[in-house]
C-alpha cells in the first residue's frame, strides 16, 4: 500500500509551512506497512490541482492526505468536506473571489476516509485533535475539494482528505495570542493518520 | 551561583501539572555556569509560602523562578507584578476570596529580574512568549508575592519573578479550542529564562 | 412578496433563544414591500424539517430567512452552505451521530440567496457581519440542509438561506470571555438581510 | 453627592472612542440623588493627569469613574489595580517604554470602590462584566494609577477606580473575530457602576 502526503509551500509572507516540514520528515517512511510519498504542492490556483494530480499518476497511491497551515486553530484539525468556492490571491498573485472551482462539479464533497475515527485516535495519544466541518475557501478547501473530485469522476480508486494543522512556535514567536503546534508533535499527529486511514482500506471501512 | 526553580503539583482536576514536570526536568542541571535545584509546591495557601521559604533557606539561590500552568494561554508568560489579594479554594478546600496576603504588606510587587528582556531572548530562539501584566490571584499570584515580600522585608539577597506557562498538548487533547505547548518547548524556554536571569544578576542589571 | 424568518426554540440549558427572540420582532413588518412572517420551529431532529415545510406551505414565501444561535460568535453570520450531516443530543434527547440528513442527498447546499452582499451590506451599516462556511452539524445546519434539498427537490421557487446569530448580553453576564450582541442590534441586522434579500429576488440576482 | 465621568478621546487609528461616547450620555445626569459630570481626557502621556487633576479641582467629586476602551474584551470590566509602569505612543507621538509613572511611587495602586460588588451588580442586570487584574499598561493604567496616587499623596477625598469597555459593534463591523457591546449596553452599565459606587460611598463601605 501507498501513501500520498501533500504539504503546501509557505504563503502569505510566511517564510515556513508547518504542512511542507511535516511531510517532509515522512517522506520515505514505512507507516503500518504502507510507503509513505511526500509532495511540496504550489500555492497557485491554477497548479496545485495539476501538481496533486501528476504526484497522484506517479505515486498511484491508495490513500492520499493532504495537509495544510490553518493560522489561529489550536488543534489538529481532520477535514469532513471540502466546497466549491474560492477565494483570495495565491503566491502568483492570482486573484479569485466566490468563484466555483468546477462550475460544473456538485456543491462539496466528504473526504473518503474515516475522519472521526482520525481525530479520536490522534486525540487519544494526547495529541488536540478535531474534525473539522470546514477547511475554508483558499487553496487547501481548493486542493481537498479538486482531489475529490477528480477521484469521483475519473474513477481513481484513491481514498483521501485534508488535514489543516496548527503555526509552528518560531513563526508565532512574537504573535501575542497565536497558539502553534511543535513540529515533533505535528508528525506524530501525522503518523497517527496514516495508520488509521491504512486500517480502514485494509478493513474497507 | 545557584538557582532555585520551583513548579507545582497539580490543581483543579488536572493529573499533570506542566510546571512540574519541566522543573523537575531542570533539576541538578548547569545552565550558564549557575547550578538549578528544582521543588515542587504544593497548592495551598497555607502551604505554599512556607514550602518555598523553606527551599530558599536550604538552596540558599542568587534567583528564583517559580513557574505555574496558565491554561488558555498561547505563549510563555513572564509576569511582572504579584498583587496582594488572594482568590479560589486550592487542593485542600481551603478557600479565600477577596483576602490580602497580607493585610499590611504593599498592594504590589514588581519582579526583581528583568522580565521584558527575559521575553524577548525567549521569543527570538522561536518560542512564543510575552511579558504579562498579571499573574491572577490564585496561587501563582500568591507565590510570587509571598517571595518577593519576603526578599523585600527580609532582607534577602535572592531575586526573583514568576512564569506561567501554557498547558501541555496532552491535558487538552479532547479539549477543542484550548492552547497548548510541547514539555520540550517549555523547558528550552526555561532554560533561556535562567541563562537571562543569571546574565542579569551577573551584570547586576 | 412574502418573507418566512424561522427561529430556534431554547436548548442547550439556555431559557432564552436570541434567535426566537429576534423573528418574533419582525412578524407582521412589512420589510422593502415584503411582508414578514416568524415562526418558531422545534429543536428536535425528526420535527424541525416538517415543521418549517409546513410553514412554507401555508406562508408560500418568496424568501426564507432561517435563523439560530451560534454561542461563542462575535458577528452576524450568514451560512454559504448546508452539509449532509447530523451530531448532537436534540431537546428531546434524541441523539444523531455523524448520521446523514438524507442517505440518498448530496453532500452539501449552497444557500440560494446572495450570502456575500448580505454580509457586507449588515457591515456597512456598522455591524459585525461575515459569511460564514460552516453551519456546525446540529439543528441549524439541519434545518438549512432540509429546507434546500426540499425546495431542490419538490421545485419549490422559495429561495433561502441560514443566519448564525451571537448570544444576548444577559445569556453570557457571568460566563467570562463569551462575546454577545444586543436584541436591537440583531434585529437592526436581520432587518438589512430581509432587505438585500428582498432586492435579490426582485433582481433575480 | 458628585460624580466625575471620565472618557478618553479617540486613539490607536480609530475614529471614536466608545468610553468619550458613553460618559458623554451621562452628563448632567443625577443617578441614585449624585449629580454626574462627564470629561474627556485626551491621550496624551504629559496632559492625561494634569486634565483629570484639573476636573477633580473643578468638580470636587466624591467619586470618580475613569472609563476607557479595551479592545478585544468581550465584558465590562471593573479595574481592580492599577501599576507604576507605562509603555505604548501617545497620540502625539510620545513614546514611554517600560518606564515608571512616579520613579518614586509605590509598585501599584488598588482601586478604592467595591470593584468586585460593582461587577456582581453590572452582571446581575444581564451585561456582561468581570473584576479585571490588569489595566494594561497604556493611558488608561496610567491615568488610574495617577489619580489613586494623587489622591493619596495629596489626601483628596476622592475614592475611584477605572472601567474597561468594549469596542462597539461599529468598529469591528469589518474585523471578524472581534467582541462588542452595544452603547446603550455600556451605558446602562456605568449607571449601575455608579449606582453602587454611591451606595459604597453612603455606606462608607
Amino acid at each position: 500500500m501507498r501513501v500520498l502526503l501533500t504539504g503546501f509551500e509557505p504563503f502569505g509572507g510566511e517564510t515556513v509551512n508547518p504542512s511542507g516540514e511535516a511531510v517532509k520528515r515522512l517522506d520515505g517512511k514505512i507507516i503500518a506497512g504502507a510507503e509513505v510519498v511526500a509532495r511540496i504542492l504550489p500555492v497557485a490556483w491554477d497548479d496545485a490541482g495539476p501538481s496533486c494530480q501528476q504526484a497522484i499518476a506517479e505515486v498511484d497511491p491508495d490513500i492520499v492526505l493532504m495537509v495544510g497551515q490553518a493560522g489561529g486553530r489550536t488543534a489538529i484539525s481532520i477535514e469532513r468536506v471540502a466546497i466549491n468556492v474560492q477565494n483570495g490571491k495565491d503566491n502568483k498573485e492570482v486573484a479569485r473571489e466566490e468563484a466555483p472551482i468546477d462550475p460544473d462539479g456538485p456543491a462539496a464533497y466528504f473526504g473518503t476516509l474515516p475522519v472521526k475515527k482520525m481525530a479520536e485516535r490522534i486525540a487519544a495519544a494526547g495529541i488536540p485533535a478535531v474534525v473539522s466541518n470546514t477547511a475554508g475557501t483558499y487553496l487547501c478547501n481548493h486542493i481537498m475539494y479538486h482531489t475529490l473530485h477528480s477521484a469521483a469522476t475519473k474513477g481513481q480508486r484513491v481514498r483521501g482528505t485534508f488535514i489543516h494543522i496548527p503555526f509552528l512556535p518560531e513563526q508565532v514567536a512574537n504573535k501575542p495570542g497565536q497558539p502553534s503546534m511543535a513540529l515533533e508533535t505535528i508528525v506524530r499527529a501525522l503518523e497517527i493518520a496514516v495508520e488509521t486511514a491504512v486500517a480502514a482500506v485494509k478493513e474497507n471501512d
